[in-house]
């Protein structure tokens, strides 16, 4: 039996990191030698939920190929958010929430996606189907990717059944009060103080190739819109120049207050016009949008921009 | 709720017409208003079977726009495969056991694809995990596509949980002797005689773009490969102007004896010799290729040819 290696994609947030050891573990049941990784460090918030439930950090990859050619993918299909060999390895598994774009395979495989608020949510199913049992520590951690994910259930990304799988994980878990529990782990992610611009604008960023252009979206997530508004000029100077030197056409970040569910939008590059259209909104002369209740990159953020940078090729 | 049509791949076989009105039931007892349809007139051997198991031919569709702008994918996914206005329409859920191969999509969705012989095979597990009765004649369809995708189980393409599932549905339609009813079925659409040249080459035809290419692929299945070699230079001339007429590079029709497992493929257009090195093999004067134990268009046929024309591009 070939070692497979089961990651989330790159620059991994705690659904990234979750579903690879959950998936890793249920395809270990059914025979499959594997090991969950990460495809980068692992964020403060994800930190705090493997050090609060006891498990061990995964060890980072870059490449597959030095030690396998069979790799499942969890929490992402695109291959520009995947391991850099992607090209040169077989998929033999796939779990996911996300759109399908640019996924191609030679062969059949196991392909699993569901348009819920997490993929822990979808594996969570799966364990339920196959009749497994869930270790009390995994489920501690696909809890926490569902209140990271959903933002505590508040994110339209969220369905019923990220709501049920919610509350059963915690059962599992023995957390007992969920809202005590996330905002805790919430709060240990947004200490954006502690971060350089370069680390800002870095730590949630996914790229996507959207109408023909680079565009590169990032999320911070915060408790004060403040923190980040009082060094704009500093994290917009690190935007330009990472767009310049990467060959980003647009470069977004998404600054979401986890308390209130509201976020802004810096935006870098052109075409800003499309930007504005796409959300019906207006740049500030800081090129800053205002987006009340947008909290979900996924359901909020790339569909609009997908559909008028389309419209507009 | 929306209606969503459901349906399988151009020329359907078997297996799309089965997977179809299996996955359409299924849908329907989770609260979707779905109707099953086929993207063209059945083939004799599924003729055979809606016969037999008492069940409608479905309406025959080419667009969907007129009705709806949602639909559920079975048994394909590739968009060439797929209706005529498929790139205007949201696809809510797929059911499959191809390779996945340029389906795109601007929003998350339900996917569930296996790597089985039959995508009869994954619907059947699907109603195992949501623990919904499978009617009888549903049942009945579903372990005909089973026999009919796996020449009662003897492609390389069959797997344990074909095996199972075939028994557990013919347990169900009530079928006590399956290879009895599978001989029948199988012979019931061998019968070439009937056929012209046009529609012996037409009618299991998938387009597929391998390596740049545009490839046409079809499957005849005989009982005698005599019943196609005493016609071969009209069927030639056939493919001949139908690749010209189509822009096919390449026509390749893969002649199958049901009951042996062995097969001939005949070859139009180019490149030949890349065709020659994908299968280790030498083309005859006449344009054609013997090929012993291949049966399956999806594991012996597709990956070679995708892998050499990939590497010649």
């Amino acid at each position: 039996m070939t070692k497979e290696l089961v990651f989330g994609h790159k620059n991994p947030d705690t659904d990234a990191i979750a579903a690879a050891i959950a998936l890793a573990y249920l395809e270990k049941q059914d025979g499959y030698d594997t090991e969950a990784v990460a495809l980068g460090p692992v964020n403060p918030e994800t930190k705090f939920v493997l050090d609060y439930f006891g498990v061990k950090v995964p060890r980072i990859v870059e490449n597959a190929e030095p030690e396998t050619d069979k790799v499942m993918l969890v929490d992402h299909n695109e291959p520009q958010q995947s391991i850099n060999d992607i090209a040169n390895l077989t998929v033999t598994h796939v779990v996911d929430h996300h759109r399908i774009n640019g996924f191609n395979t030679a062969k059949p495989l196991y392909f699993r996606a569901a348009p819920y608020g997490c993929c822990s949510t979808v594996i969570t199913q799966m364990y339920s189907e196959e009749g497994i049992d869930i270790p009390k520590e995994i489920a501690g951690l696909m809890m926490s990717a569902i209140i990271s994910d959903t933002l505590l259930l508040k994110s339209p990304t969220t369905t019923d059944v990220d709501r049920d799988a919610l509350q059963a994980l915690a059962d599992i878990a023995g957390v007992d009060n969920i809202e005590d529990y996330g905002v805790k782990m919430l709060k240990a992610g947004t200490n954006v103080d502690a971060k350089s611009d370069k680390e800002l604008i870095d730590s949630d960023a996914k790229s996507f190739t959207l109408g023909g252009k680079n565009v590169r979206i990032d999320q911070i997530n915060v408790v004060d819109l403040e923190d980040i508004n009082k060094r704009l000029a500093d994290i917009k100077t690190a935007m330009v120049e990472e767009a310049k030197a990467e060959n980003y056409d647009l470069f977004l970040v998404l600054v979401t207050n986890v308390l209130t569910s509201n976020s802004e939008m810096i935006v870098v590059g052109e075409p800003k016009a499309i930007v504005e259209t796409a959300f019906a909104n207006k740049l500030n002369d800081d090129d800053v949008m205002s987006l009340p209740g947008v909290v979900s990159r996924k359901k909020q953020v790339v569909p609009p921009l997908t559909e008028q940078l389309e419209a507009e090729k």
